[in-house]
């Protein structure tokens, strides 16, 4: 039997799961962590509400309580993902299975919509997912898109790339765009140089996927941006998940289409 | 020739236009103001977060910075709307033109989606708008449906109600959805009482409309709440668009549209 968001996150609660989340809960809407200190909060509330594609926000929680009550009421962000990463000044300062060390009645986190939701809808409208099909990390490139400034954060948009059959390229499309909430619509489609992509077999993070000859790059924003956004500013402290050890909310994957 | 929004905002800017914005640059999206001091936003902003049906925002200014960087360059929150209304500790202070004299370093805009463009969108799709047919303010209801609270705000959603023809109100649903970012699709479809309103001829606020045999109350998320949820608290100063007074921004209705 399927278990449910609370008890897989009552498993990793209490270390009896520690393992990357895809997969996990078929039909829930994981989601990307950020922990900052709330003198921080301001300045990258903003950031994220003009630029919601790459930062789609899911939930905050506020000052010094840990409990996401919009996604995920009765969850403790400070314990229930499998791993986390904690960054001092910019410094990766190591993973950990629990962030209790480090939460002070001063920190927020920010819960960001993930591309494994609408992934889920390009595989079901019968799309191919490249980087699932070859198991490996999505190929992420930054680009020369400059995204909205707020106060202190700023800098360029990363993008994920996704190869589409030309003929399901307008498909991909529509489906992507019903979950605007989980990065939406494509920002781009076909040559990357126009993104200021200097070569798409050379990824910034994740590894390369295979075009085939029918098909398109098709590029969307993806959520390592606000964390690369807010490392720029190399805060006192900032903790995010580990690379695929996500949240899992209790909300459904359908909870965030528009149609 | 119809003039764009800049045009319009210069000619309000100088004294030279002062009335309502309905039906000024068709086309345009229109905003709601709320001007709050710096140490209300980081709750205000968590709060519109929460509850985006309500509090769709568009845009926020920077602490003392007028200008909606976003949505509007080069645009003033201060003198850029034709007339606007100032709250001190809850209590109307009085209707200016301008609010040169009441904006400190320490002030900060908030622009959310307005129920003008999904009108538009009705409209267009053939879809009756009884308050603009029959030339009166849309009906206003404070529902029992509690706003999710972000630390010192909370309270019930206000709604607005239109009537639609039964064989319509799924295509209602369909054209509003599009739109989540000014209020997107109904919360409620039928009776009334569903969601706390006792007498659909008492509007709490604006006026009530004609109900045709044949027709269904259809319930939107109405832009007054975040105002009434403001408001509640008694904010040392509050700012907003005196009614029907609205900020004219860059953008395009479609802007806002997901599909």
């Amino acid at each position: 039997m399927t278990e449910l968001p609370k008890e897989v996150r009552q498993k990793i609660r209490e270390g009896l799961f520690n393992g990357q989340t895809s997969g996990q809960c078929p039909g829930y809407a994981q989601a990307n962590l950020v922990v900052l200190p709330m003198h921080y909060a301001l300045d990258f509330l903003i950031f994220c509400q003009r630029n919601p594609k790459p930062c789609p926000l899911l939930d905050v929680t506020e000052p010094g309580n840990p409990e996401p009550k919009l996604i995920a009421p009765g969850a403790d962000i400070t314990c229930d993902l499998p791993k986390y990463r904690v960054y001092e000044k910019g410094e990766l300062k190591g993973e950990f299975t629990d962030i209790k060390d480090y939460w002070t009645k001063d920190m927020m986190g920010f819960l960001l919509g993930c591309s494994f939701t609408f992934e889920k809808a390009l595989i079901g409208a019968g799309i191919p997912v490249r980087h699932i099909e070859e198991k490996h990390n999505v190929p992420m490139y930054i680009t020369n898109i400059e995204c909205s400034p707020a106060g202190m954060f700023h800098g360029p948009m990363v993008v994920s790339m996704r190869p589409i059959p030309k003929e399901i390229v307008v498909r991909a499309v529509q489906v992507t765009s019903r979950f605007p909430q989980v990065h939406g619509a494509p920002v781009h489609i076909g040559d990357p140089e126009d993104i200021g992509i200097k070569d798409i077999s050379k990824p910034d993070f994740g590894d390369m996927s295979t075009i085939y000859n029918n098909e398109v790059p098709v590029f969307w924003a993806c959520g390592v941006t606000p964390q690369a956004v807010a490392m720029k500013v190399r805060p006192d402290v900032m903790i995010t998940h580990a690379p695929g050890h996500m949240f899992i909310s209790d909300k459904k994957d359908e909870d965030y289409s528009v149609l």
